[in-house]
């Protein structure tokens, strides 16, 4: 097949293997936690733990262990230093048991991975925090499949960039695939590249923040994993014709 | 100039720049903060945070932000669940001041670097927290000095091996430089490459659990950077004579 599309990248949490859902699950623990302290609709736990996290991360970068030092750090503040000791260790537990989550792949991924490293070389291209990573792309069984597993601090344009300078190509000859606007979309589409973005049930508000036209000629948008090969044969045409 | 070492690693911290003195303080402070609930002596707190730095390891990895979730549950445990709030969130904020400490070169290690980037391709090798180490790098004002900068999660010798072949090198032409014969040197020499050791004052325990016999034929030892190139030059004789 020819294609002008040369390399193709995926983002791992929440578009190869659930993630999201786990980090809501300790929020929800963490809400009980502090439920022996405020009122949590006062208190505006959710928010202000959201806060404390954007504050910290340009100290701590993105990941588990990041979030665990900011839930420790929220429940203080919350309470007001009421918190004890023995629930301050429950929270740090959540971080512990977070990153112990087992690596569930999502409905019909693998099949997809498989197509599209048929037909194109392909790069996992994820970021947050480098052991935590590591050990989940060891646990998926996927990695194999990938010519290359790029593990970054954050996904910005620049991040993008670098890697299309090692694969010596141009932005026009990649498309990624994943679940954030802000870090797998609009810096690939922003260079020039193509993206297919695969919405996940639950999205962390800090991956949201991206300003993405749905219509954006270079952007495909699928519901489930089984529409990727599809789309992205579509991009590969488009690309044909745009070269 | 003929030689048969076609590649040079660095470490980073300890190596490159101060890092593990910042680390001591911060325990110094941890025990100050402890001081209000046990008797230091008593409560062996020091062997007991190392103790659970080693039981989160395989969980955490390397790097501050480990060490800090570390430390609050050392705390925990060590005051029996008795420690504040306040407290708590005072070790924390002993991991965000460890963050944010400043890239202090040591003595001669940038001309060291300098002389045997000119006559050899050099590496950055360093490991931990992916985010805090690139900061660092960053801020070293070394970045440019390098062909490559890997940071991994583990210095071990698969580690090293992948480097190698990502530079279609043998060990034999390899040669790295730090102060962790844990991390930087037994590996290393266990491969078939060149070690130079250049300890620091002061090592965290578990990167001195190591087997490394003073005289093995491809270690060099030296006190200072300064000594680098001079140590790196009988080096690639000898590498050269064994070719």
């Amino acid at each position: 097949m020819h294609t002008d599309i040369r390399l193709v990248g995926f983002d791992g949490d929440d578009t190869l293997w659930r993630s999201e859902d786990y980090y809501h699950a300790a929020q929800d623990d963490f809400e009980r936690i502090l439920q022996g302290y405020v009122d949590l609709h006062d208190a505006r736990t959710h928010e202000r733990l959201y806060a404390v996290e954007m504050r910290n991360l340009a100290l701590f970068g993105y990941g588990v262990k990041s979030m665990t030092l900011s839930m420790v750090e929220a429940a203080v503040e919350i309470t007001e230093a009421r918190i004890s000791a023995a629930d301050l260790h429950r929270i740090v537990e959540l971080g512990k048991a977070l990153l112990q989550h087992p690596v569930e792949l999502l409905p019909g991924i693998r099949s997809a991975v498989e197509a599209i490293g048929a037909e194109h070389e392909i790069v996992l291209i994820t970021k947050g925090d480098l052991f935590h990573q590591e050990a989940k792309v060891k646990q998926s069984g996927l990695a194999d499949l990938f010519h290359r597993i790029e593990i970054v601090s954050e996904k910005d344009a620049s991040t993008y960039a670098r890697v299309l300078r090692e694969f010596d190509l141009s932005a026009s000859q990649f498309a990624m695939i994943g679940n954030s606007l802000r870090s797998d979309i609009a810096p690939v589409l922003e260079l020039g590249g193509w993206g297919i973005h695969m919405p996940y049930h639950v999205t962390w508000a800090h991956e949201n923040e991206a300003d993405v036209a749905a219509d954006a000629p270079r952007l495909r948008t699928v519901a489930t994993a089984t529409e990727l090969p599809a789309a992205l044969r579509t991009i590969a045409v488009a690309a044909l014709a745009a070269s």
